[in-house]
Formats: structure tokens, sequence, C-alpha cells
């Protein structure tokens, strides 16, 4: 599967350059490239205790993302997967390390374990005071003697870090780190392997599985289950905490192990919130990305056994946005829906003549249901006829509900209607023309001055202008002559609907993405519908 | 492909009630569900203009991630891709808006044109006073009218909210989002399309091509093109902004459409700062997922054309996590790798009794090379005998710059010799013990106690111990037993060694995953070493 990178040799050092070039200057890194790879914080003095992490890449945004105040103050970054050198470890040790000394804090791998463990006694040779600690809280094979040091080991990092930013001693920082890595435990979940650069993807987890235990290289993990979803993996996943819970509260951190998406990680944290051990959790880190497996579709759960004295550590505010922040966990806040959200019918009022006006107008829809939907079948889906006259035999059906008498509430009340009864763009549209013509009616526009501001506001909203070949191209006419009479209008919405029949291309509505040929010589069906209004309320003045 | 969800029907609400569970109580969601999915914030009172956006979900963290002070006052959710309705936008507006009004700043798509359209209308007729900006920052297809909204919108609510947070009126917060939405532009490009929620991935993307100007609703891009890497995809995006650059500085968002990885983001981000605009490109925002397209592989460039206010408005603090905050974008700072990092060999020295000690042990490996080997097949890959020899040899050849007369120094150019010439961790763990005997002699401890630190220090960074299975279960009993003599030491070291064939299961190194039944009888291959190396010592003593 293709991937965003240049050569496989260059990922690193590349991506690292990238991570700096971003930092807005808190970051640098040494000049030791390709096989130097250490970012530094641009800020140390080396007046405190150095706190020194790193490992394979293909974690991020470990470990070069928490390297920062409060939390790292170098990262040792070695090729995807794999250990940096001792050499690199080294040049991260002296690059930072002052009288006060430094602590490694290295998750549980061989290659970790033996590169900064060497790095460590030549930087002792040199002078250099140093302590190491080792991470191991993954808990997905009980029975092995080494676990694996998997995201728990964030903890650490921000302990140690809280800690050493608050100017303790070696002693102090080592104590720390030791507490967090003897506090966590952790366990991971993936629907999915990773992709790793240069590789062909793994495809070991088989559809209705997931798999359980993993770690953070794409080796595969302790079992594969049956997959019922995200509260039964959830469920799958927190049983292995259960029955290692001590009775106090603790710290979750939801971990994403990649390219799961937000919206499933925000999921999977409701999930835990109502799992068996959520009552337990009083507080939690994430969910985001913060130690991940490359691209890989899964997540993991770390829980701290919590503490007053770390709790407070562990809350302390860092400027790092890889760090979430320790948030409380609790129930989501819910508030009551607002007032007024329920429209208020206008009492109604009887009016012959309007009634007389608008019962002509839905007759006239209705009547030209047909023609306009052979119209529309040429741009559209062939229903702008059909939806008018649903819409138009409605209102009718509804008339004696209407405000009729008060013509400052009666375009509001059209407008409600229209948007309950009209489906599609074009009956919202109708109903913010309409909505917008009683705003303006009752602020004290004419009937005409109204609706020109309604027919404005739906301008606005649709996008569409005059010459667009839409429904505007008539009623923008008609209104603009109706001062004039209604023979005046009907006449210019007619020739406004005409003049859509010779329009090249629609630029608004679904007619879009149909070409001119296709179009010329048929009027706009909204164009027209508009037409034959005026054209009968003029033959039933006429009568 | 499964993903962590429940039900289709449910995916929003749930991944929403996550998301305010895990907000440490800065967002409430609105007592409305199923169909009115509206998050604000908790700590707002409505003396100032409300900032409200939402659309379609599967975005994430857009747009609830962006609710909270100097942003979003409230996000109205949709299904994934799916407008909101009227309703719902309407509870949003009622719900936050006061006195001073609300700004809603709404995608450039129908569906939420119209909803928050005719909701604005209605919010209108209660008496509210309402703005509606819509965002058009698309550049994909240039001769389309009306360009969709994309990942620029967040620039469109972050100097929206920073106005609104200093206590801008409605016009002014009104204003600052037309400002911003007129100063954007942007495009996007994918690996590959993204995975909706309960239907089938659809894969329009051939092998060895990316697609270029999508959007962020799977739909298909303007043109698909060939893909030749990191360095030519950035290429080919930032040849749609070169044309239209200002001669001005920009401030640039990188935005990750979803599941790609942070290491290829943090590529991309080096190589949009050496691209051709890179140099116009002032400040950046991210790489980060702002904007996505749930599990998209891609990512998406938007510019925004700087101004002094729109810089300092931009560049407002905001306790947000999902807004990466504005950055300088800058050449990486490099410093100098530290003194020290090259081994001083320590001065050269002449004791003949010494470097006879040293060669016999040598010899003593070297001739044990094909057993040790055909041990180390039982476990291994069958070249312990091999690595022992090739070091042995090496110190042999080397022996005359070793600074023999020096027992401070010796050990630790011991060490540094074997970190050098001896392959795999059994190198690194030598080294390791020799380097802390070195430490430990030059502080004062007799010879054979610097060894025994070294010892412990092997076994702390390794993890072994006795009763492992390694090398440790001869050296540790030889060196107590060397004070009595060689010969004691050498029967310690051979009983050490020949219990070894006794147990049942290695805990350290790679024979931890061999069974128990092949090991037996055969000593570890390491702790044989030792045994052989005492016995020769007493068999030269002997002589």
């Amino acid at each position: 599967m293709a991937q965003f990178i240049n050569s496989k040799e260059d990922i690193v050092q590349e991506a690292l350059d990238g991570m700096v070039a971003v930092s807005g200057g808190r970051l640098v890194r040494l000049d030791g490239y390709p096989f130097i790879r250490v970012i530094t914080r641009s800020d140390w003095d080396r007046s405190r205790v150095a706190v020194i992490s790193g490992g394979g890449s293909g974690h991020e945004p470990a470990h070069a993302g928490f390297v920062g105040p409060g939390m790292l103050t170098a990262a040792v970054c070695g090729d995807v997967f794999a250990s940096p050198s001792v050499e690199a470890v080294l040049a991260g040790i002296l690059a930072v390390t002052g009288d006060a000394g430094c602590v490694l804090i290295v998750k549980n791998y061989t290659g970790d374990r033996l590169n900064f463990g060497l790095a460590a006694e030549r930087a002792r040779a040199l002078g250099k005071k140093v302590s190491m600690v080792i991470v191991q809280d993954d808990i997905a094979l009980p029975d092995i003697s080494r676990p694996r040091g998997v995201a728990g080991t964030l903890f650490v990092h921000k302990l140690a870090g809280a800690v050493s930013e608050s100017g303790g001693d070696l002693d102090a920082v080592t104590a720390a780190a030791r507490r967090a890595a003897s506090n966590i435990m952790s366990i991971g979940m993936s629907l999915d392997t990773c992709t790793v650069p240069g590789s062909r993807k793994e495809s070991r987890i088989r559809a209705g599985e997931i798999e359980l235990g993993l770690g953070i290289h794409g080796e595969p993990g302790a079992s594969h289950i049956p997959y019922r979803g995200a509260r039964q993996a959830m469920a799958d996943a927190v049983a292995n905490f259960l029955p290692r819970l001590n009775g106090g509260s603790y710290a979750a951190l939801l971990n994403n192990l990649g390219s799961t998406t937000e919206l499933e990680m925000s999921i999977l944290a409701g999930e835990l919130r109502q799992s068996a051990i959520g009552s337990a959790i009083s507080h939690i880190v994430g969910p985001a990305s913060m130690m991940t497996a490359l691209d890989m579709h899964g997540f993991s759960l770390t829980l701290y056994a919590l503490n007053a004295e770390d709790m407070n550590l562990l809350a302390r505010e860092t400027p790092l946005r890889a760090w979430p922040g320790l948030k409380p966990f609790a129930a989501p806040g819910i508030v009551p829906l607002p007032e007024g959200l329920a429209s208020r019918r206008p009492t109604a009022s009887a009016d012959p003549a309007i009634e007389a006006l608008l019962v002509r107008c839905c007759n006239a829809l209705i009547a030209a249901e047909a023609d306009l939907n052979a119209l529309d079948a040429r741009s559209g889906d062939g229903d702008t006829g059909t939806t008018l006259a649903t819409a138009a035999r409605a209102l009718v059906r509804n008339i004696g509900q209407l405000p009729l008498s008060d013509p400052t509430q009666l375009y509001g009340a059209l407008g409600q209607e229209l948007s309950q009864t009209m489906g599609g763009s074009s009956g919202v549209l109708l109903a913010i023309c309409f909505t917008a013509a009683g705003d303006a009616a009752s602020n004290g526009h004419t009937p005409i001055g109204a609706l020109k501001a309604g027919l404005a506001r739906m301008q606005e909203v649709g996008g569409a202008q005059p010459g667009d070949r839409t429904m505007i191209d008539a009623l923008l006419p008609a209104l603009d002559a109706l001062p004039q009479g209604l023979p005046d209008a009907a006449r210019a919405a007619r020739e406004g609907a005409n003049g859509t029949a010779t329009m090249s291309r629609a630029r608004a509505g679904r007619a879009t993405y149909i070409g001119a040929e296709q179009l010329r010589g048929h009027a706009d069906p909204g164009a027209e519908a508009v037409a034959r209004l005026f054209e009968s309320l003029c033959q039933v003045d006429a009568e």
C-alpha cells in the first residue's frame, strides 16, 4: 500500500526534520544524521535532571512529540521498530545531561535495554550520573517473565518530567519514574495489522475476529477472539484488568494505535466509562494517538493506580499537544433543550379574499403538476411538479388554520407550512423566503417589499443569482413588476421563465451537472411554475 | 471492514457522549437525542457573540472538538456526511444566543446552507440576531461557481472565535469570519478512499495513482495522477496554489484527512517547507487531524493570506487540543553533536603476564567455536561459538593497543573493544559488563569486585537472573569462588554450566521461545563458554 514517504531509508530523518520545522522553535535536533537522530528541547539549560527516552520509530507522536517542558528532555529515535544505536543514545545523554544527571526511560525490549544500557555505562565512564528505568506494562501474557513496554510509558514520561521540571534531584526523578512504571498496566486490541513502510501488509486477522493483547510493533497478539462491536471489544479488554483492581481509583490512558478514527475512539471512551471498570476510573488521558504502531486500526488501554501525589504530578500542565492532559472522567453533562424550539402556531383568522387568492395559487400549481414534472425530467428527477402540487394540496387542506387576516403573521405561517409539507431543497428555500418575508413584514415592510426581502434571503442562502436558471429568473422580475399590476408581473414572469430555456448552463441546483445541449429549449421547471402561477392569477382577475 | 462502532444508527450520539465524557466538564450536550445533537461550551454565559458551526459528522475533531474558549460556542452535528436538521440547528442557536447574537459558519454544501439558513430565519423570527457566513475554500475545480467548504473552515472558526472571545460585537465577529472565508484556499490529496460506517469501502484509486482535489465526503476528486512519493505529491498539491499567490506571506494549515500516520504527515510538512511555495509560508497550523474524512489516507493543505491583524487573531492561545496553534514555519534547528562522543582510546601499555592471560582466554574461546555452535543450534541460530571466536581473534589482533599495565583502564578498554567487534545481544551485554567493571575499578574496587559489579550491571540491563539458563549461571558462581583460587572457580563454573542442562525453561534471551523438551540435557552455550574459559586457565596454571 502506498504511503506518503520518499525512500524507506530516509523516513525517520525526514519526519524528524518536519517535526522540528513545525515545532515553532521548541525543538532542535543534533547534527548527527543519518545515524544519530536525537531531538532535544531548545530551551534546556542542563540545570535540572534530564529525562531521556526513545526507541524504535513508528510510534509517533512518541517519542519526539513528548519532548518539551514537563515531559522529556530528549528523544533518541531508531529506525521504524528498531532500537537506536549505542552511539545515538550516548549522543542524546551527553547533549542534555549536566551535573544533575539524567534518567533513561526504556521500554522492555532487548535491543532498547542493551543499547540504552551500554550507552549509560559509557556515559557513567565519562563522569555522568545516569539512572535507567525499564517500563514493562503489558499484561497481555500473564506468564511471561519480561512483559513488553507499551503505552503506559507515557505515564512514566509524565511523572518523571513533572518531578524534573519542579527541580527534583536524580534520586527523586528516578523514584518517580520507577513508581510510575510499577503502577501501570496496559492491554491492546486491533482489528487489523499495521503497514510497515516498504513491506507488504500482513493480514493475519480474519474477518469477524479481533486481536487481543498485541504490542506496538505489529507482532501477533496473545489471542484472536470473535469481534462483536465496540461494546464487546471494550468488555473483552476490560476483563483483563478486572481481577487486578486494588479497590482504589485509577487514571486511564486510552491510546489510538494509529488509524482508528476519532469517531471510533470517542465511542470506545464512552464504552469504557460504562464498562465493568468504569466506576473505578476517576480520570482519563485521551482518547488520542500517543504511542502508535504506525497505522494500526486498534487501541490500547492503560490503567494507573492513583495516589494523591501522583495524581497531582500527572495533572500538571504541559504545553505539549501530544499529551492530552489528565481530565476527570464523568458522565456526559446534559442540559435541557432551549425554550421556544417548538413552533408557536399563530392564531387562525379569516379573510375570504386572501383565502381565495391562496387557493387560486395552489390550484394553478396542482394543475401544472404533469407539465412541470415533464420539464424537470430534462434536468432532474422529474418530481418538481409533484413536489409543488403536494405542498399546494396540503396548504388548501390546512388553509383554515392560517392567520389569513394578519398580514404580518401570514408569510411566516406559510413558511412554516411549506417547511413541513414540501420536500427537497426547494421546500426549504421557499420556507426561507416566506419566513424572511414574514420577518420583514413584521418590521414594517410592505407586502411586496417583504416578499422581495424574503427572495433576497433565499438567494443569499441558496447561492443562486439571476441567470443561474432557477425560479429566481421568473420570480425576481415578477416582483419588480408587481407594483405596476398583476398583468405586468405575469408578463415579466413569463419572459423570465422563457429566458431560462436559452441559458446554456445551470449554475445552481441539481441541473448544474447536466450538459448545455440537453437543457437548451426547455425552461427551468421552477421558473415555469412561477410564470404559471402569476398567469393564473391574471386569468382570475380577468374573469 | 470492521470498525469500533456498535450500530450504525447510534454512531454519532455515542461518539458525542464519549467526547463530552472526556472533556473534563468543558462540554455539555443538549438533551435532544436522537435527532438533536448539539454540543456547547459548559461555561457560556451568552454575554458575547455565539459562534456556531456544524454539519455532517465524520470530520472529527470537527466540529465538536473545536467547541471551547476562543473558537466555537456550539457545534450542531448531523449523521455521518449528512447535514443536521433545521430543528437541530435552531436548537443550537437558541441554546447559546443571547442579546449579542450569533454567527453561523457553514460549509458550502446545499444541505448545510439550507438547513442552517432556514434555522437562521426561524431564529430571527424569534427575535435573535443571526448572521451566516458560507465557507467555500476548495480550489480543486477552478471553474465551479460554488466551491466546497473544506479544512480552511478551521481558520474561519478561529478568527471568529478570537474576535468573539475578545468581546467583539456581531458585526465585528461576522466581518472577521467573512474576511477569513475570503482569505483561504484549500486542496486535498489522497491515496485511498474512506470507509463509511456500514458500507463497503469503494476502491476507485488504482495502485500507482493518487487522487488530487478531493473533498471531505469520500466523493471523487478532480483527477487521478501518477503517485511518485511524498515529495512529488506535495509538489502536485502546491502547483495549484502557485499561480494564486499574492506576493505576501501565508499561514498554512496541514490537515490529516484521517488515517495518514504522523510519520507521513511530518514528512509532508518537511516537503511543504522545501516546496515551491515554502518560502511564502511564514506560519503553520499542524500537521494534525482537524477536518477529516473518516479514515481517508490523505491530507489537505490550506493557505491563509496573512495580514497583521489576522495573524494576531490566529495566534491567540486556546485551550482546545484540536487546534494545534499557529507556529512559525522555519528550517529545523540543528545543534552540534556533543563533545566526548568519540571514544578516547586509553594509552597502550605493556604487561606480559596480563597479555598472556588474555591470550589464553581468547584461545580457549577460539578452540571451543565448533562445540559452542553445536550447542547453540539446540536453542538458537547456532552462532554463539563463532560470535565469541570472532571477538577473541580481534582481541588477540589488537592486544598491543590495550592499556595492559593499567588495571583501572583495562576493563573499560575491553568493553569498548567488545562493543565494536562482537555482534548480537551478548556482545553488548559483555561490553556493558566490562565497561561497568572499569567504572568500578576506577572507583577503587578490587579486580574481582569490579568484575562482580560489572556482572550485576549486566544483569540489571539484560534482565537475566541466576537460573534463567544464561552465561550468568556459570559466571556468577565462578566469580564468587575466585577468591579461593582458579581451580575452585573453574569447578564452580563447570557445575553452573552443567546445571543449565537441567533447567526446564529459558527465561531470558532467544531460548525463551524454545520448548523445555528440546533444551533438556544440553548446556546453555554461553555458560559452557564461561566454564571452558575457566577450565583452560586452570590447565595452563597446572602446566
